[in-house]
């Protein structure tokens, strides 16, 4: 008998196991309760090449939009491919004068891709340092795990940018809602930001907050 | 010949191979470059038993100090032997009516221990979620890793408590720090934050900042 | 329209998404079964304040005990806001005279935060090192994960400490029980440890073990 | 009351929490689905040694086989003590002339250990690097996590080797069946190939793929 | 004395410790030698914005190339700032008619965004599965780690994407490259491809492989 | 042009970026300090075939000892190819009679893959229960990380057995080394195992320890 066949047996033999036992992804049950380490797997018989697809990552209709603005985020509760995976992404179009405020991503790092106009991007340390940048079309930024940061239109026109995240879920702490749209007292707010509480009490009231 | 003489005879031949690669522990040399695994580790040779030992998280002498304030932290830069071991450890001491402000650790979660007085502790969620607690002598409060946290003395009397991170270097971001600590300009801290500009300013005078 | 009602809108839009998938924490759900990485998190929705406190890390009534030892355990299993943070921690008291026998971590490390009175601790290496230190109130001795160590109260009086664990559950194993507690019979553990068998014999009687 | 009972009655109120959380293990329920940590843990209590042990992993039959051909793989799927704990080993047996083809296993690095007879192992690396040996019995080869890499018998008889990984689920890409065994159009292999349409189609039809 | 002055003097005890152990970020010092975590940091002292900034990831010039096809990617070794941040990109632009081959990134997740034109992407799974998609601008793509995968470029005029990646260092594995440019001889790539040796031959002539 | 011409071209302007930042692989400088993440990796240049090999996994010649017995190990510090992978080998051969005694890995668990012969293996559990085999030719066992176990030989002849780890370095703490191999006290000892102190004393003589 020919070689062909002798490995062709040899594979049968193998395959029999691998079949049972393959790991090439866990698309997220996500009607299954999370753990730490994401969601569990869905059958692989269940999964189709969908699971693998997110679309939309499209500029909003801004003409129609009297803000000009638009954000899309494609983490693995929209995205269920990407359960495990350690990446995910969002698209980000500013009218011109407009930022995406003060706010961090506790579970992973950002890395901004330039696609049109201008955008001042920054990130503040612990150690009383910013690192900031004009960002033009073909610029990367990336700005570390947790670290607070910012970015400014400071061009004419709109600007957008893609964003990669180092994480499925890297999550969103919008520093204005952390601090003024929840029921946390105005007066420990102010006396844990030494912000005045007048100050605290009318961005509480544009921020949905109360107490 | 003897069971102990054989056994003794194949130790040796293990220990042999065992002697060449013990990892049993990495202790931080602070002289070499740090890498995202921590610092390198120092020879065992050097090692003596005092790189696993730091003194001094006792009470700073607040008698003597109008502000009746101390805190003190054992982090690897100052405790070697954490290298690697992901844990480290504070103390936080409030004189009656003080408080620690708004802060993040983003490298590491926090466990409060509580051991004298009344503290109310609390973290902030990116869903608008406050939870907050009072806390007694032999309560723990555990702030997940990278979330916005607080704490005021809420009782009478100084308030102590010990603090376990998960990290042998969780860092530590305190709001008004990035916020009213640097240059960044206070348009675009106002900008991005919604403060008025002259709570900024304010703010930026006492915290050293500038622009 | 004013710059604040442009940014709140952008808000509106990116919340709604971070809202489906907020990873703050992951409290436990214990009544689900464990996996590598811990348990499954309950819902964002059944989670309270109070699964993120624990109370009761005080000294036990060591008056009413003729023994006046206490130790008391915070691990995820009886506090569950741990799930998945790396964390955790104890609390050891030792009348004069007492000593914590000779075990392993096998899943953490060990940071003894020293309070009151005096202890021994030390942990021993693969390579015959003996890494051993006498505690005083306010020092802090690191046990590396999976170190033999011990602890002596060598002091005069009562000694406490707090301990933190680099693990939410870093499993505890007391050496007299794994040699003495157990079925495995007598003549196998002499032989693999080389303790006479009358010795053995001695301590399963102790430990209730049998054979 | 001797120092005996002391201490037998301080593991008792230690024990008590820690037979409530013991995480020496976590045996895979391979009924529940998986997740990107592995599979749930069964219950301690319905776990036996023997979920600890394989058997199996032995020479199949070879003489009764006109190919002379055995392959045996231990993973968690078959093997559900290994879940979580990143190790998992296979047995091959070549006949004289035969070869394992090119594959890789994007999950875990590969240790050859060779008990019997001589094969050739390789593996390539992005940089056109090829690195190669005739391995002999007692000789070990490690292949890197996800290199592609290939065996040959090169010797005299058959050739056995035991492999180790370093992932209870390591996976398993054979190139030829990537590229010839599934219904992936002739035209769009040749084209991002460059393998002639006439050779892919070959190959197919010997594979099992289609189009 | 008020308040903000107690505060002030609670941050300078602690920003003592901050400031020596600020690990924000750890930029790659490209000069040393790298380990398993990637490279050795560079003194913060010498860290500039610049290192969070890579300038360039646009269309290269197709009309002045007669191939029109670009490929650009921004890794740790030309972008030190993403050093241990676990996220890096791509762009790809493919002129019509054109296609990326066969390949693997052994050490990271890809995510293709497209931005313009019609591209076919798929990856191959153990299990002789496919997962292919036309995907049209604003599409995500996700490929896990390991899987073999390729892109066609199925529309009219030029297609372009951005690629990000779960690893600062992803690798890329070209199949062509790994069978047909380097010294391993055909006999053997013939043996454990199965492949005609004339096809082996033709190829290694055109990959500058010998052998 | 033809296609062929087009896709090359566009591998040079790829590969031009690959062959800067390879990473298949990170052969151990020994000559380098260790860190938490293991060696530094050599240059690849200086790399060759011979860093992915160890030869000698060999019975050593138990005919010319008296002994019978005979232990080999190969970590990352005689096998440098190792580095990073997570994997390595030993291979214990056991007189009749013989035993391996009670010891941990503390950084990877041990799978023993029986060759010849016949032992009993098991380990031991911080709950009192005790899972332990008599392991015969093709049988596998698996002994979770840090677990204390013993192997006895329970056959007629020599015994065998290849033992891969889920580390490159994971350490071995041979109890009786621990207790009886060094300078801490007998009466320390005694105290915090229960042992006798004359048994302490009559093993401290011959493990070689003092005190």
């Amino acid at each position: 008998m020919n070689k062909m066949v002798y490995i062709v047996f040899l594979f049968a033999l193998l395959l029999s196991i691998v079949q049972a036992s393959v790991n090439d992804f866990c698309v997220a049950d996500l009607k299954l309760p999370k753990s730490n380490s994401g969601y569990p797997c869905k059958s692989p018989n269940e999964v189709t090449v969908d699971d693998f697809v997110f679309s939309g990552l499209v500029a909003k209709d801004t003409t129609n939009s009297s803000f000009g603005a638009a954000a899309t985020a494609a983490f693995v509760d929209n995205f269920p491919g990407l359960n495990g995976l350690g990446i995910s992404a969002a698209r980000l179009d500013l009218a011109e004068g407009g930022s995406f405020p003060m706010h961090t991503h506790p579970g992973g790092t950002e890395l901004i891709i330039m696609l049109q106009g201008e955008m001042i991007a920054g990130f503040i340390t612990s150690n009383n340092a910013i690192y900031s940048k004009t960002l033009k079309p073909g610029d990367l930024f990336v700005i570390p795990q947790g670290q607070m940061h910012f970015v400014v239109n400071s061009g004419v026109g709109k600007a957008t940018s893609i964003i990669a995240f180092s994480s499925e879920n890297p999550g969103v702490q919008i520093l204005d809602h952390l601090l003024f749209g929840n029921t946390l007292s105005s007066d420990i707010v102010s006396q844990t930001t030494l912000l005045d509480v007048e100050q605290v009490k009318k961005l509480k009231a544009r921020f949905g907050g109360s107490g």
